[in-house]
């Protein structure tokens, strides 16, 4: 029988990333995430791990490039203002094709902005995080049993596709306390890191990281080569979860803590007599975008829910791409939409279809 | 009349600064725009102004916020990885309400990448340069004249619109010599910055510039004034040119030195008798959305041409809204595409319409 | 007929290094020296000059080193721990042969130490501030007055010896406030800088500025050279000041601050009919060994009152060699001795004679 | 029997801080000293130590200051101009108390001078290596033997007297081969670090490291109580050899690689019938002052052979205090003084006796 233990969401990303074998953590203390260096502080040393807190999130990340280089499961987390300090090291990290986990237990923004929880980093982690054509595997956990099993299947994902992954939480999931079994999620098989840098010992060839290539057709090459990767990911790595979807005039779409608001708000406009549901994204990237456009055949209408000002939507209207209309309703800055003003959001919509 | 001067598009950057009394400037050099410091550091002393080189973009991109927020008119630049360590800064920047200018000469990426012209920042750019929800002004020139004219009118609609604005050039544009008619761009009428934290001299109250809310509902009204603005943007400031469209089957749409490879195809393409055309986007933040709408009711066809995997190609794709479909033809890596291997395309589309 | 200010001995060096032409200031802020910024922030935009407060104290050593290597008069400021900050780039400065003036207002050590008034940076100030054969120019101002004008001295002496000086000064002297005269001091002549790192406008051979030589005998004869000039200024430079020595049993030696207690102690003294006086190291390098040589013949004791646990105490021995006892007195950690306890000492020492 | 090892010097030091129970090393590349950093990456992970290399010499001395802080036994080493870097650290260290080894394997100097051996640090470390009245424990070893001996020794010398330990080497003795018996030297019996800031655990008050005193009166007293430890190391751990110095009419002081050509020149000498000797210091600081004021009393003339323009000569003259003259002879920049020059340099001054 699983054992399950009550643990704050950072302390079970942090738990996680042990408990799959990620035993390098670099990071710099920002709010709302500071427990998981905290946590590893503590608990590294006694698995034999590595936790160093670095001289910036700067450092952080590029000593996380090179842990990743060196073949080590590793890890980095930050929030938000933290998130874009390390943004050329995670081009870089991409660019040299290598794994790595980051996480991004998101608050408020732009600037310094506030300490409460937000979901307005979705752009960034899904489109713009560094410059140049690349992608991030982001995953969104709405709940603490999922902040631990989405870091371990990050983990895995970065390590079958070589390239960081991002973890997309909020202060909320950061703070909240759940019971967490760490049975309960399943190991991947992931490939032996022939390539990494880590000493020849004479049995091999050097292996290289790098990636700068002076030749254009030498980078345009190693771009679409990874692209094939990506198309392969959007292939097979999609994960949503449908609730009450089947018989829905009108389709929620949110993900992370807001998806959980979202459910009540779906019972409550369900007991009115509204025919609701809700498509979760829990990868970010690969969007969910076959399934969202197979719902818009039979729907009537979606609103996408965020804790922002509308990043997400963009998505979700490309995947309807014009076959019904896409709402959008948001609160920003570190509020969290009450159950009562999505379900008048609902009420209103259902009124003007 | 006009007096034209020979110059390189960095150059023309640089003088078009100064020419709009743009007279701090914060750099650290990279490859392909290292000319607009070299410039600069000569230029700059002789007119009173400064010029200096930092220890790094992320400190770079700090003093740029530091001049701003004394009311300086001031720019930074850099090339692509430079842009991603600035994008902290830039965040701050946004949630300060700021006004600056941020030139991003691009190379080919993901990572080191390549020293050869990309348009592969588009995403950065447009979506998640920093984290939060916020937005750059961002301008994309075609031409080196426009590498003037552009920074010029960047510079007057930060300080309209109090926000950072980018010039989404590229190495190739950088490096071209063309000539440039300074006396040819109007200035606008900029608000007096009676905002600027310049020293109060006992005759006002302290100003204070801040990204900081603890209030996450200081933080909302914050941000949603902001989108005020933004709206106002979208509104009033989209720019872009029409080449051929008014009968065209098929539209291109492409921006910066795509543009003129484009133009060229669709002569070409002309010629063997195929109805195309092309919106260029000059403003990419507000994008031309309600034009590509309404040229969306008439044509048959759009293709983006861009100069990375596909990632303008959204934007369009958000704007036609399923009207017509939209195809994406790209070279990436600082590989330019050839006038033949364009025409080709369009060729192509036009025997499966 | 002269003019005289009152003004902070803090002050009164920013304003003396205007007066003498030096228009490039590069700090960093820390008590007991941060008026020297504050005032020329202010002023030195007003006099076309250039005051930056750089991101550290390793910067702004740097910094001063560029200037002074492209032919600028420059000065950079700190207190006692910032010095040791700057010692490498003082080490690099003095290898590379620039003048430049560094300030050290010193304050109590080791470490954090405290912030009120010391003269325990002796040791580092003439022998040990930088790694290899090296001296600085050190002069020691006991007066508002002399802030002023051995400021234009060293400044002056650097140029004609081309190596970087030192202001010695302390907690006390900055604070302090008393009339300073500017038209006093005279201007030496100082020879023409053709050795700048300028700019060549194609009239000259390139110049280099440059401490490294792969090759020992190159290296080696550097040195030598040096040293040579060193015993030149040994020569033509020391500067200290007599009073009351001679009919004098006993001499006391002491510099600063301290030196005008001694005095007060003398008089003291001298009522209780103890024939002692004062020989006040002006430059503390080059220092008066001959001088002190020279009253060593005639006199019976020497001490050395300092504030610290005696550090100038092993020159005065040198110099004195073995002809008469030295003795030393003194306080530390930012404590001032009083003349009560500087009479007492010397009559304590008349009694032992 | 003991076993020996052919070891390089560097090597011989990072195996006895191993070997001494020193598992913390922080440090940063530069020649001749960076086979410690190699050798320690390597050997450090095997013994449960840990080898960083930090971004820069500053931010080595401080995580040096913060392992020792925490009660480990903590190394860092570097080269000249990496010495002056860690200056402000090692004066913090300093005042706070704390043990720790920093090793120099001195270059040619000032500034990046040139990477051949040098003895031109030795004012900086007996005198003035950080602002603030404080000493560093200097040993100087004079084979490969002795780096590894006096590894061992200076890091329990350390502990016991709380205070940072300085093993001044020189390149050659770096980069040279000799074998090593680690079994040679003896422990000494090091006090509990009852004061290190290393946990609770509840079982007893908060310790505090600190070096900031702003009452002055506490500052004194805490400088005062260091320089009572100061007077005890003076007395009991001055260390020297002595080589044929009993019947001498010219000793000779070197330290280091130095000391060993002065022995084969002295060999040469006496052969030629001149009485000369060595002494050797191998503590630099405390100074065997002692026992060259006592050799003064029947020896008719010294001489300090140097890798300097006469820095230890200081010392030497300070102690023996005017009885008899004392020379100098040196070369810099990394040339090292051959026998056959030191043999002229004693019998020129034995002919002028």
């Amino acid at each position: 029988m699983a054992k399950k233990v009550l643990m704050k969401g950072n302390e079970a990303i942090a738990e996680a990333a042990i408990a799959s074998g990620c035993l390098h953590f670099f990071g710099y203390p920002i709010t709302p995430q500071t427990e998981i260096s905290e946590y590893l502080a503590k608990r590294m040393p006694k698995v034999g791990g590595l936790c160093l807190q670095a001289e910036s999130e700067v450092a952080a990340i590029n000593m996380t490039m090179g842990a990743a280089a060196a073949g080590s499961r590793v890890m980095t987390s930050s929030s938000s203002p933290g998130i874009s300090l390390k943004s050329e090291g995670i081009s870089y990290i991409a660019g040299c094709d290598l794994p790595c986990l980051i996480v991004n237990v998101q608050r408020g923004g732009p600037g310094l902005g506030g300490i409460q929880p937000s979901q307005s980093d979705y752009y960034q982690a899904t489109r713009g995080v560094g410059h140049g054509d690349m992608r991030l595997l982001v995953l969104a956990p709405s709940s603490v049993q999922e902040m631990a099993s989405l870091t371990a299947e990050a983990l895995d994902l970065a390590d079958i596709y070589r390239m960081p992954a991002m973890l997309l939480a909020d202060g909320a999931l950061g703070q909240m306390m759940e019971p967490v079994d760490f049975s309960a999620f399943p190991k991947r098989e992931v490939p032996e890191k022939t390539w990494a840098t880590n000493g020849m010992g004479g049995k091999r060839k050097k292996n290289v990281v790098n990636s700068l290539f002076i030749d254009p057709n030498e980078l345009e090459n190693s771009v679409v080569e990874r692209y094939k990767r990506y198309a392969e990911i959007e292939k097979n790595e999609v994960k949503y979860e449908e609730f009450m979807t089947d018989d829905a005039d009108i389709v929620i779409v949110a993900f992370g803590i807001t998806a959980r608001i979202c459910k009540s708000a779906i019972l409550a406009a369900r007991e009115a007599g509204i025919k609701v549901g809700l498509l979760r994204p829990i990868t970010l990237w690969p969007f969910p975008k076959t399934q969202i456009a197979s719902l818009a055949e039979k729907t009537k209408a979606f609103i996408s829910v965020e804790m922002s000002m509308g990043q997400m939507v963009d998505d979700v209207r490309l995947a309807v791409n014009g076959r019904c209309p896409v709402h959008f309703y948001g609160r920003t800055g570190g509020i969290i939409p009450s159950v009562e003003e999505v379900t008048a959001e609902i009420k209103k919509l259902a009124e003007s279809l």
